[in-house]
C-alpha cells in the first residue's frame, strides 16, 4: 500500500491534545524540529495516537510553503 | 512578522525543477529527511529558490496527517 | 499501517494525464461518480497510476466542503 | 453559479456532530461509500445540514491523493 | 444553491495563463488587492475564465493563515 | 522574510472567537470585504490576535478556487 504524498516524516508523539471534534498532535522528528497536525479526535481514537508512540507525519506537497 | 502556521522545518535547497507555472523543490531537513514542495514558479523567481539556499518548509498544522 | 485521512474511496483508473511535474487522474467510483485528483508526475510514476487501475482516493476530511 | 473545484459527489447527510465552532458531517455516497466533511458550525447552521438532507461534497483536485 | 466554504471575494479577472493542465488566474479584488489562484486548466475552459470577466475567488476557512 | 505563498490581504481584525484548540478569526478587508480564517487557539495566543489589530490573511495559491 503507498500513497502519492510524497512527504512522510518520521517521529515519536510528544503530545496529544484532545477537544471534542478535533486534536492535536506534536510529533518530534528525529532532527529535534517538531511537527504539528491537527487531525480529529476520531482519528486519533482510530490509529491509537499516544505519547511516545513513533509515527510519521504525512503531507502532500501542494501544502508545503517555503520561506526564505 | 508572525504567520500562524504552526509548523517551520529549516534545511537546504536540494533540487528546484521549475516545469511552465508550476515548480518542485526538495529541501533536506537536518536529520537527512527530505521535504517535497510543489509551489509557484513565480515564487521560486522572487524567493530566489536555488540549490544549496537554506530555507524553511512552512506547513499549517491542519495540513499534516499522521500515519502510523 | 494506517492514516488519520479520514476519507477513502475505492474505483477504478479512467484517465491519467501526465503534463511535465503535474499530473491529473481521473478515478471512477463504484456508483458512476468520478474524482479527479491532481499530484505529482513523480507520484503517478512511483505508484504505477495507470488506465484501468484499481486504487484509492484519499481526502483529509478538513479538506471537503459541503454544497447544498 | 459554477465552481472551478472538480470534485462534487451527491449523497445524503447521515449524521452531523456540532461541537463549538467546528462540525463533522458524514456524507453517504450513492455508492455506499462514506465521506466525512470538518466545516465550521456557521456553515453548518447557514447550509442547514441535518441527518437526511441530500447535498455534495465539493473537494478541489489538488487535495485529493491517490492510494495504491 | 450555497457552499460551505466561508471566503468568497468579488473581482475581476486581471489575468489568466494556461500551461498544460494547470492554469494561474489573477483576480484584482475591489480595494486594489489581488488574488491568485491556481486551478486546472480543465477548469478554466468550463468557467470560461478571461480577463475582464467578473467572478469571485474562493476559500475554505481552514486555508487561511494570519500573519502579524 | 519572505514565504511563498502568493496571498496576503491586508486587514483589520473584526472579531476573535476561541473554542478550545481552535478559533475563528474575521478579518475585514479595505473594501469591506471580509476573511474567515479558522487557526488554532495556540496560534492566537502567540501572535496576539485581538478585535482591532492590523495583519494579514495569508492564502497558499493551490488553495483558491473561482466561482463564476
Amino acid at each position: 500500500m503507498a500513497l502519492s504524498a510524497r512527504n512522510r516524516l518520521s517521529g515519536t508523539v510528544q503530545s496529544v491534545e484532545t477537544d471534542g471534534l478535533m486534536a492535536e498532535v506534536e510529533i518530534e522528528l528525529d532532527a529535534d524540529q517538531v511537527v504539528t497536525a491537527v487531525i480529529t479526535s476520531g482519528s486519533v481514537d482510530r490509529l491509537g495516537v499516544e505519547e511516545g508512540k513513533e509515527l510519521s507525519a504525512v503531507i502532500k506537497a501542494t501544502e508545503v510553503m517555503v520561506e526564505n
